[in-house]
């Protein structure tokens, strides 16, 4: 059995399909403690630094969440508070330091490969919570464990899927991380819709065909959603040189249950990694559709914690403690029903 | 018994004469955990969310603290964080992700109604710290605690009792949520000192009058204090259309010691929702004031913890069973001397 | 045995030398927790507030740390956020509303004596984590409680040391509180190296003398490092009339390895504050002392969480009662070896 005590979570592609096995086995082992049907105290005592240089209120809650979930302490650091970066401080000694007064840490940072840099001074675990445009690998898990266990009620895996992806694909850091952990499955159909102009990279394509997947490029929504899942995703705003040039290719591909009537298979279960944008002239996903119980995505969100709490469990080698350390819930809850 | 569990704490509109007996008496019981006497672990692994959208270091702390007094967790928001609501995201769509991180949230939001819209996408309990100028009931609450718990020395209740609403009565979200908490009781004869610019809405009034209370409208302090409880309050300058405007009101209904002994009672309370403004302009309180054993103010911001204490284990359904999560206090404490 | 619980920490001239030997040998006390050998609850349940009215990462991730490893919940609240002061309230009435909020204080501000000012109204311990130019206690006892574990391998103490003090001596607040601590031991020879404009202030130079200690004032590095400890410091840009201003001093005394073995003795431990300043134009201990074993500038930044255990345990009267709270770690950890 693969260990991961110790590691740090930087990049999906540190992981091999046994290692997402592993990873997924145990995230879905932490589901009744997440949906309140007992507690875990696993890590009673253990402290989490929590560091969004880059804030992030759903993510940064998520991994703190997911170390209450587990029993243990929260430090929280957020925003440009960081003046002894300011002050010339390194990265390097930054991690020297924090770690020193934690048990693991879970870093965000605006900036490509910090978190990778952060590490090299750190002496515990640190799991990357996003490094711009580079990776966010517990969102790329999330992904996949959130596709496994949607599936599983219609008895399939992940290999042998039809996938489509859908909306920014040029700028969505989260198409791109789990187009890159899907190449490590068999036989995956892949359709990518999107404006031209905003079509997925082709290294990235190419990585997909090269792993013996089929990949189907468009720029039509009409006929090309009858697949297993739909993955949509937001035009990614901050990433254009202007709103004017986001606002040409918002709205292009709002969907909602009529259009999910029309194209859709009668399973297709639709994913996002939110926040979904609302507003009329984007409306990706429209709230009609809150009612189908194929709409996985706040399901997804919630898969976050579970992900989360197993990556915190393997990098402090506790994944198998956990039952020793069960108590029951002695609050009201409508969680476990 | 009228059960809490399950339920938002969204308007002190939602609350009759039985529902507010009950929480006064659930915060009582809250007193020996808050004073040290021994400790409670009765939400011990319950994980709060504190989300103040509106920064407000004294109600967030409170409501922390009376979370971690129960043994539960608190992961925190503050201030304009939350990018995802700038990015088109709707307030039920913020909620149903963090409500999967939860147990209870706590929120506070400059909009109007927010916290309700909030409370319709959320799976757990929500209470509201206060959203715009709308409400703030866990303030009204804490207050009128505040009242009974001040006035149960000379066996008064809050029926037949005496109370003086002193300051800019016009924009005190406080005085406004307390007034119609004081509708609910018998006979109260209540002075409003203010002035006449800055006089209580019109509603406000009537809805008193409409309960059978006397309402006494003066903008005379000299003459009018010979009451139980007085209820001072800061010119609220932020509603303003500017600082001149402001201080066209400011200072002039300053308390002090001499004009204490000359027009109240000698048992007269003094009750502030704070910050009193101690600047000489305003000097709402002065702080000759400090070593009134009647001045109530510093006591009655404890209570917020009290009350807020009850909400979360009437909302959790723990009220009942306090006594069998007690533990003692392991540490030197003066509070509870 | 001195007692410390209910006492207030604001400055280092409160403490005699019999205090600081109680401090230092609690601080060695916690080093086995600190190191995960084991884990201390004696808190548990206890609340501290942690206010930085002015931000800092390490000093208040610190003590929330330090309140964690005793098992204590932590509040807290960062920045400029405290509306409550800039509505007219006193430091006064702050600190009455938020000691009741807590079983202990720590705080920082920007504005000299405001600790101190706040402990007034506090029921509570407060810890002073800095206020402005004047005082920043913790870290001159983590400098002591360093220089007292660096040199005890070479069996000795701090009386008949050698130790060189380096930098902008003029504005840094941690040589002025180390300085005055140095004048409670006995025969210490301190030289003092920095550009003249940046001298060591005359009044604290004039402590040490009359403490009956050897002062050598000096602008030159060469020939004055064969000591047991040099403590390197930041130029404090942030205290000069400009970022030009800060430039003519800065990168006078970088340290490496080369200028290390030129002129120190063998065994010379090399302290910093931190942050150290890695741009090329400061440098001020280059990156290739970072294997040196004597480079102990991270050793004294975990020190930190050693001594602001000590003084919550000290100040909460909780220090003789460790031992009968201790827990095992139950997760994986690299600290112990």
């Amino acid at each position: 059995m693969m260990k991961f005590q110790g590691d740090h979570i930087l990049s999906v592609s540190q992981f091999d399909r046994e290692a997402i096995s592993r990873i997924l086995a145990i995230s879905a082992q932490m589901t009744p403690y997440a949906m309140r049907q007992k507690r875990c105290l696993v890590l009673e005592g253990a402290i989490l630094n929590n560091l969004f240089f880059e804030p992030s209120t759903r993510t940064r809650v998520s991994f703190g969440t997911a170390f209450n979930l587990l029993g243990g302490f929260v430090r929280e650091t957020v925003g440009q508070e960081n003046t002894s970066l300011s002050k010339g401080e390194s990265l390097f000694d930054t991690a020297q330091v924090i770690s020193g007064y934690s048990d693991v840490i879970a870093m965000r940072h605006p900036k490509m490969h910090s978190v990778e840099e952060f590490s090299k001074g750190s002496s515990v675990p640190v799991i990357n919570g996003g490094d711009g445009a580079n990776e966010h690998p517990t969102q790329a898990l999330l992904d996949l464990f959130t596709i496994q266990s949607e599936m599983s009620p219609f008895n399939k895996g992940i290999d042998n899927l039809h996938i489509t992806l859908m909306g920014d694909l040029k700028h969505g850091r989260t198409v791109h991380s789990l187009s890159k952990l899907l190449s490590l499955y068999n036989n995956v159909k892949i359709t990518m819709i999107s404006p031209k102009a905003l079509q997925m990279p082709d290294n990235v394509v190419s990585a997909l065909s090269n792993a013996g997947h089929e990949v189907i490029i468009t720029d039509e929504m009409a006929g090309n959603l009858a697949c297993d899942i739909i993955y949509q995703t937001r035009i990614q705003q901050e990433r254009f040189a202007s709103k004017d040039e986001a606002d040409l290719y918002r709205g292009h591909f709002s969907l909602n249950k009529e259009a999910y009537k029309q194209y859709c298979k009668e399973y297709t279960v639709i994913m996002h990694p939110l926040p979904r944008d609302s507003r009329p002239e984007a409306n990706e996903l429209d709230t009609d559709l809150n009612d189908l119980d194929n709409l996985a995505i706040f399901r997804q969100a919630q898969n976050g914690v579970l992900v989360r709490m197993a990556l915190f469990a393997l990098t402090l080698g506790v994944e198998d403690k956990l039952q020793q350390h069960e108590k029951p819930i002695t609050w009201h809850t409508n969680k476990n029903k």
